[in-house]
């Protein structure tokens, strides 16, 4: 149990350090990552995941590009850094997180006056913060979210909305613990998350941490529980929250959909980093990952060979079927947030 | 691909042969069972399951206790059978045609005249014909249910009703073979179906070997492939059908609802032997399996060590969800099949 879940990366010297996210909780295993690539392929592979950790991760993408490079001046360095960014760009579609970090360093790299070292710095300097960013972030979601969560509540959350999705504390989990931490006596139901299991694996793991009271299900026994009266909320996070919905992890419009049929709130976890004003859910990129990780658990075939299958890795909950959406500086309704979105879109 | 799938379960001369699911798809094995304890211990662990085979393979219980008797009279042959009619009875309490089968050849023993040869010859001639009137029932059911079944649907079923789960042909899937066989150009979606995988393991194997198409899915993906109008009607089958609802294996439910959403017609299919007329599901036992099934797959943990868990094995769909049943004689409505209760009950 020896790792650090309120700060799940860290950058030292030209390298980041994180948390090989496959392995857990069998294994607590250190990623130590010292290039752009390597970044890249732990993205892909998803041994780092989770929108926020995703926007971080990306920005270190870059550091790690400008610390190594041997460029001379400006040009070079922003032509090495622009490489970089396209990488990292094509490693995994649907969370904006990813996308908004990067705009967010090249930016901050161009804006830079100076030779090559100025703009090392600058890089460096602007991915810490983006981390620094989100851990805060999460602590206001929390601060916030707290208020919609009632002594007693049953709260079943969907995936890994934690520290290990975030640079710490949390989205959905965030809530959660803020939560816990007022006194509340909460419990909380996980969704395993089929296919990669991030609810087992990773939920489970975070919250037994905590000693916060937390119970397994597979994902098909949500109707099944709700229809007792077991679920009083739901709490996910988002990899995206266009105009007119939540992009979310697939399994979450299903949730969504049950949760309308038995009148329990639905309520959505995200930092502004996730928002996406200016888009709709039909600009969308759905990603879909190989089905070996649907017809294969480890290295175990559950399925025949040959099959065919589906996996797309998220899905889209139209704002009708959320309460609300709580981020570092409120908890509005969806009809509040479209406004928003007018505003700043 | 050496096993028979149009009679999943043979006796011969005191002893049952049947196939070993949970070796599916990987290997097939095939189980020799030449006692009553022998058949308990192959249902409770889910070696044979599927509500009609389990009424089958309960009544062959009895006949290897009657055919492996040494009772001397016709009240000693009767105590025997009381006592493996209880053991039987203990091992999973939902599927009512597992009880329905019990009382079915106990009813025929008694009413046997003549001494301990007599009932023995009863008893197995009487477990005989429920295997084959299951196999004759779902050939009807496919032939009823091929009516619902429009070309080009692409159907979507949750768990295994096929030829796996029953003595032969199926019934959701006797449906689906059925609307094949009469040249429908039809696609199938198979919800893989946690904690125990029957989707991904058995229905999928089922429908390779006859060369009808199908593609697996996780069951959290249901909602989102019937937003993008992936779904023209779902049909599964039952473990047992109540005045007022449709007992079924977990995540039934959660699909019931996601397809009212949706506007997908939802059917059920299941012979009589199904049919439990007097009872609402207020009177049904949902068994509570071990967690071990949802934490583990296979030797691998998924989850962390002293999580608690939950793992319902069934859940229960209210008549309001279903569009029709379809049965031996016919297809009706929920309201139909209420009067029919209303008639046997």
């Amino acid at each position: 149990m020896g790792i650090n879940l309120t700060r799940t990366i860290e950058w030292k010297a030209g390298s980041v350090t994180t948390i090989d996210q496959t392995k857990l909780p069998n294994r607590t295993s250190l990623l130590k990552i010292e290039s752009c690539d390597g970044i890249a392929k732990a993205i892909r592979t998803m041994q780092v995941r989770g929108a926020p950790l995703l926007g971080a991760v990306a920005a270190y993408g870059l550091a790690l590009t400008a610390f190594h490079s041997k460029a001379k001046d400006k040009d070079q360095i922003m032509r090495e850094l622009a490489a970089s960014a396209e990488i990292l760009k094509r490693t995994r579609p649907t969370a904006v997180n990813l996308f908004w970090a990067l705009k967010r360093v090249m930016k901050k790299a161009e804006e830079t006056r100076g030779d090559a070292v100025d703009v090392v710095k600058a890089v460096v300097d602007e991915s810490q913060m983006i981390a620094t960013e989100d851990v805060e972030a999460n602590q206001k979601i929390g601060k916030h979210g707290t208020n919609i969560v009632d002594d007693g509540d049953n709260l079943l959350t969907h995936c890994n909305a934690g520290s290990l999705a975030t640079v710490g504390y949390g989205t959905a989990l965030g809530v959660i613990r803020a939560a816990w931490s007022d006194g509340k006596s909460i419990k909380v139901i996980a969704t395993e998350t089929r296919p990669l299991l991030q609810g087992a694996r990773l939920t489970t793991y975070e919250l037994l941490r905590e000693r916060i009271p937390v119970t397994l299900i597979t994902d098909n026994m949500v109707g099944y529980i709700m229809s007792k009266g077991l679920v009083d909320k739901v709490i996910v996070g988002a990899d995206r929250i266009v105009k007119d919905a939540v992009v979310n992890k697939i399994g979450t419009y299903t949730i969504a959909v049950l949760a309308k049929e038995h009148k329990v709130p639905f309520y959505v976890a995200a930092p502004k980093s996730t928002f996406d004003m200016n888009r709709l859910a039909e600009d969308v990129i759905v990603e879909e990952r190989n089905i070996e990780e649907v017809v294969k658990f480890g290295d175990m075939r559950i399925a025949p060979k040959k099959i065919s299958a589906l996996n797309p890795a998220f899905d889209i909950t139209p704002m009708k079927y959320i309460t609300a959406i709580i981020y570092e500086e409120d908890v509005i309704s969806p009809e509040e947030f479209q406004k928003l979105s007018a505003i700043n879109g």
